[in-house]
């Protein structure tokens, strides 16, 4: 059984043209004018792009005994829906949980997912057998990528000398270690002090991590990465400090790579002033939303390439989940939603402004996402022997954005009342048809895991440096004594 | 009759993989394994790249009634024997000269050049004339850059209103300003200054055009480009200032591109205080070359996208030639070679090291510049229905550089000593062999000229951009009566 | 007969103590607990400081056959009203007039001020007569500042020659060249764009000369001053851009001084899309208000000590003169108000906040100028011998701005309905009170010219590294014959 | 007993005229032209200016059971023998011990000093014991300014969140808090890699602490500070990383002040890889020196303010105790000597260049230092009041640096063989005479503590703009009730 995509433009991240795709077997086998085959998929007057990637997701996230509302289910569903086929997950070990017993929880999650899906791991403590581990999940259970968190003081966080030790083990293994970006010493200091003062509304959450205790977290990264020999993924780069220390980073010919969220390119901080408590709250993630000097910072950085991926931290707490922090904003569990309409919405307020190009929009989406990860061109490309992970792409089509008319479990969405002046006509999936003519067929346990090699190009090329200007000792005839 | 590169690993911007690569008609017609066709090239332990594109050449260069000696056979042939498919000069109209009439003298040159080429038109004057002739170079030369020199006082420079008017032109018609960016005005003051003060020898040229001249100029037509609404291609990026100012519009939002020489990369300022006189005369040319710190700006700019394309501005004056300046270093002719030792110096020095990957070198070498020059995927890709210009890198090969063994006309090599640690076993130049086993076989007048249309992608994205954000007038009523 | 100030603080950019402070025949002769003297003013309460001095005015300036209408009568006696005690005005040469000419005209207008004056000399044109009269003008005449525009394009405009040569003749006299820098090519085309597109009010004067128009400029004036080996002296920094420049110009050793205005540091453009045509015309200076991210640039830079002095730019033209703009914004004169002002408003809105201290505040408004403009401690200082030039300003005294309490004779205030919580108790010029008890007393024609000295400290530094650094032939033997 | 200075010129941060100087009960009670005495001192071609201070040294610094061998009488002779009249060592509480013990101990140490001298008090540990004790330290013990070390874990450092609750405490007692900023955690690693693979000499300690590790940490503490609402002294900023992060600061309206060291503006890292193991090692100190590129930014730092103050970090171990750390760097005690060079190396090479003015020179090496440190004007200062701690600088005298002639009692000296062209005719120290025609006369026991009072003018001023931008909550009407 064939299908092709018929009549439409392909784009893909550096080339703009019209041709047919066709797909069998979920993969793309020819890509051309007039082709044909066993199905027609019409996209007369669309877009046929590779289909979103999302770097950055939490599905199924523990909260005080429950979840966040979006499974993988009902998350992977969103993110067909909004023609997002692959998520990023991270699995999480508690401090002194072996790695490999995580990534079985995750995987059980992950069992009903509707599209693809790979992980991160996170270290999120230190010990010779965690050491020990990340050679496993390496080698052999396909993810090169290891997360660390600054913050989140007392729980996830790990150290200086942690991550020190966790960025070197990267660096021998061929992987990538990513990081949160907040001073986790400082967010606790001044939360605890905030709520002293009596600030303990949502808008406390914001005051608590300013923009510069992410530029500092992330400039203390960058150098500790150096240091180690590895390059650095910043997740959810959301200020111009960030931004900055990246920038720098890489006039020192340094390998980091910063990722803006949809919510911080188009949200403000002034949602958490809104008088609603609820409608503040909803907003409450980490880092919080920032300002349009800050917005502008980052679109540039989409624009110049100093920035590369747009993520959404997808993490879909309902308002009674939220509601455990009346009182004190520290409690307001950490994440919104976004996976649905991250494409939509970045289409419309970077594609139609001219803020961006087309193969812009989809090299921040897709495929940035997937040469950073090690899985292009299985992923990320609109190329003979892809996965068919295809986004028809229909600038014909709009909504204004309602949790009402969502695909995600939320009650709510951050974006409501956003107009987006483009949606998906269709999406696929490894070549099965999860969006058709805008309607959503995502089928459950349809996702399979993709798993990432290390030693990524850009890895060994760092490496190939740092072994040429690694520190000598001076040869030296003579030396004295010991002293004292 | 078909040709098929065997057994080699295909290396594009994006993509490193194994496969053969087929070739009829001067086209890539099917890249895949096992190919089959009349004649085989054996690529066994070789790299299929994009052939070298070098967007800055003076073939043929007018200079006190003599020209630089490699002409368009000369150096075509001289780019061929390293890697280089195709080349870009500047047709330059005299102040007050028809840019056509110009064009037909470049096209004439042009004949014999052995492997494809382009022009961009230079703005050397401004008029109703010059505005008008803009359009037709555009839209019906294929010609869609156009190069503003903002040195070279008396002879090519223009003014900022002159630049400011043509940036705008060329925003209308969806082209792309280029400028040489040096302060003309003060190179001339500081050349009659040093000339005074005894500062006669090559050094002085150094002197007279220090990096700030560079950055000061480079940041001048940002400016210049941005309130016209026109992209900016900066050529010769040589130091931290002018990279400095680059990023900065990066940061801004603004599209700019700079373009190192290969030159300026791995060659230094004490060139030019080379007791032999001849020796620093030959390394001669503007921006002239800077320090170690430079260089690690500009290779870091590489990396991290900052910066786009390596050329050459490949001027081949002799020793003769230069020895016009003795006793007066502003009269020796600028210029030196490097045509065709970009491809191997800046794989040995670059990919070698690990300071680029394979696939940026590609980038910067090749397939950047058909983006930003709208050539694109014609040229600089190896794609299905890609023009068949394309290199075979041995990694085996190697030699140290000398004028004596060189294909450029030119009588001595500014790389002269230098080694390098890969070489072309094969150059295809639309499926012609000009390059086999290392032999050089140039065919003159095989080069065909790249027409090149208006309305990249980056244009329309940024008049978009411009047209949403224009000034609009505050609407008034009661505006009162004139005064004075 | 002497005069003791007594009871009060004084303050200075450096120090603050409880003193009384004796005068005689127009010096400070004493400073000291318990002095008694002929006439007592009781400054219990208050801060006893230098006068300020503000180093950018245009008193008596010329508009179409008119003059604006503070001339050094009134412009002098609003100044004395608001604590500043001595103007720096401008001589202004038209194109092809001498400056011994053109000081003698300024001369003649200062006769009647009622404070102490100082000239800058403009350099509106470049010839030998110029070259040799600078000399003249700094030797016997007592101005060691040459002021050049960038900007007014077509009258008072040089270009870079013109700026070099003339800052190199700053150079060898040991006087400071001062720049208004704007790109006036870049103005003048975006003038005359704007006004063919319908954008003729006063906002059009804003979107004529935006922030990069003026950092471009400051960044080229940096460059030239350089490679002429002078300091310089930026009037006006407006914005960040500029600042910027300044900024990373005093990275790379430089001498720079940058000057923000109050206007700039307490009002927006968003007085400029005012509906009232008359609030925004009156409004119309050059460079134009910013927006708040440039306002707290330049209050860090205050602070911080990269900005130096704050200024007026008094130029005082009336609403009837600010319509001959009417339907061409290009013709409303230049110029708002602002001496009477300059220090209640810095006091409330700096020292009273805190951005800056009550020291910083003598620097920035007296202190940093004396130096700078090389007439400390003469003025700008609470010492024995100084002259007796001092404001005491009463934290208890306050008022909300209003056109009609004002000493200045133009018909509004930009500052209109701001509230000051400080205003002077006292003002002496010479000693002789022109203030007393906060109300006005100034004497016409009291004030004095001060002659400035060339050989600045920073000045003869400057010289010496610039002359350790100069650049140096190279020793050769066997230098070729010419060739060609 | 009255002393005369006679016939110099009096130089200080701002001021440079001719008089004489009379002193009484070591103060200066008149400045003046012909003034009278009971003793003159000739200061005929002399620069007459406020004794350096230095603000960091540490005397009788403890040593795995020994001391470095400056202790406070031969430390302050040394200081006195090259125009040092104060110095401000540290108090050192090991961890767990009592601010007032350690204060003890030092005072102990202090009887014998030779001039006047100060503590910073070292905060390094954290407790409820501490943040009482640093109430007594600020209020009754005369210290306004508290150490805080981010390297050498696992003795002196403190942690984020330490710091933050210290900063905080410093911010209540309108005290100021410093930071040797290096990052302890990545050093302790860094040394244990380096060790690891075999480079155990002196250049190690080099390799174990690149400029980004300084520059880390001092961007780390710049945050910390403001979100305490602090400023912050970063002590021995060696490099444009930490330069660069003290610049954004203050480009943000931060109160940041840097200290480069003597030794960092003129030594480079070249020194370490001396093949004699004694020197390389004598010149181990923390952070090490580094090279041209750093160099040059300190100067500029210097010259344009945004460094404030040149000091030593004296602390002279001998060769003998510097051994200890043969085959292992990691133990060689961090310090070098310089507290007699400081002044006459850089009057050399900064004055005598034209790097920075001999205003600046006092400013840097006194008056900035006695600003910030809030003993202004008693220190600092050539004025009717303050102490007479004077240097008479000869710039007809001259030498070569040699361990051999020094005062200091270590047994070699960093600075061997450079020259220096201007030396002290006359020192004093309170109006006692101690080094006469350029002998030495230091008096053992003469210093005097120098207590120095919380809120000084900028701490009140920051504290004053941090209120009025403090968070505050937002209102709001029905809040819900909490969930889950």
């Amino acid at each position: 059984m064939s299908k092709v995509i018929k009549g439409g433009t392909v784009v893909t991240a550096d080339l703009t043209y019209k041709a047919d795709v066709k797909i069998e077997d979920g993969k793309i086998v020819e890509i051309g004018p007039d082709l044909s085959g066993d199905e027609i998929l019409d996209a007369q007057g669309c877009f046929v792009m590779p289909g979103g990637i999302d770097p950055h997701t939490h599905l199924e996230m523990p909260f005080m005994g429950t979840y966040s509302s979006d499974d993988f289910y009902a998350g992977t569903r969103a993110a067909l829906a909004g023609g997002t086929t692959m998520v990023v997950d991270f699995a999480l070990p508690s401090p002194g949980e072996s790695l490999l017993d995580a990534l079985k929880t995750w995987d059980n999650k992950s069992a009903r997912a509707c599209c693809d899906y790979s992980f991160h791991m996170a270290v999120t403590w230190w010990s010779e057998q965690v050491f020990d581990e990340m050679k496993v999940v390496a080698e052999e259970k396909g993810i090169n990528t290891f997360k660390h968190f600054m913050a989140y003081k007392g729980s996830l966080m790990v150290n200086d000398d942690e991550m020190f030790s966790s960025f070197k083990r990267c660096a021998e293994l061929g992987a990538t270690p990513l990081v949160h970006a907040e001073n986790g010493d400082l967010v606790a200091e001044m939360t605890a002090k905030l709520l002293a003062e009596g600030n303990t509304g949502p808008e406390g959450h914001a005051y608590s991590r300013p923009t510069q205790v992410e530029g500092e977290a992330t400039n203390r990264a960058i150098m500790i990465a150096d240091m180690a020999g590895a390059p650095l993924y910043v997740v959810h780069t959301s200020c111009e400090e960030s931004h900055e220390a990246i920038r720098r980073a890489k006039l020192a010919g340094k390998r980091v790579w910063g990722e803006p969220l949809i919510q911080h390119l188009v949200l403000d901080e002034s949602e958490y002033f809104n008088e609603d408590w609820d409608h503040a709250a909803r907003r409450v993630m980490s880092p919080p939303f920032r300002n349009k000097k800050h917005q502008d910072s980052l679109w540039a950085g989409l624009a110049s390439g100093t920035l590369s991926c747009v993520a959404t931290d997808h993490c879909a707490f309902t308002t009674e989940q939220k509601r455990y922090g009346v009182g004190d904003f520290s409690k307001i569990p950490n994440g919104t939603g976004g996976l649905e309409d991250r494409l939509p919405v970045l289409w419309t307020q970077g594609v139609e402004t001219g803020r961006i190009t087309m193969n812009e929009f989809v090299a921040v989406t897709s495929t940035n996402i997937a040469k950073i990860l090690n899985c292009y061109p299985q992923k990320g490309a609109i190329l003979v022997g892809a996965d068919a992970d295809i986004v028809v792409m229909d600038p014909g089509m709009g909504k204004t954005i309602t949790a009402e008319a969502q695909a995600s479990s939320i009650d709510y969405n951050v974006f409501e009342g956003i107009e987006v002046t483009a949606l998906p006509r269709y999406v696929l999936t490894r070549g099965y048809v999860a969006v058709e003519n805008g309607e959503l067929k995502a089928k459950e346990g349809h996702g399979e895991f993709v798993a990432r090699d290390p030693n990524a190009t850009v890895n060994t090329a760092l490496s190939k440096w740092k072994d040429l200007t690694a520190p000598r000792p001076v040869a030296r005839s003579g030396i004295p004594a010991t002293g004292v």
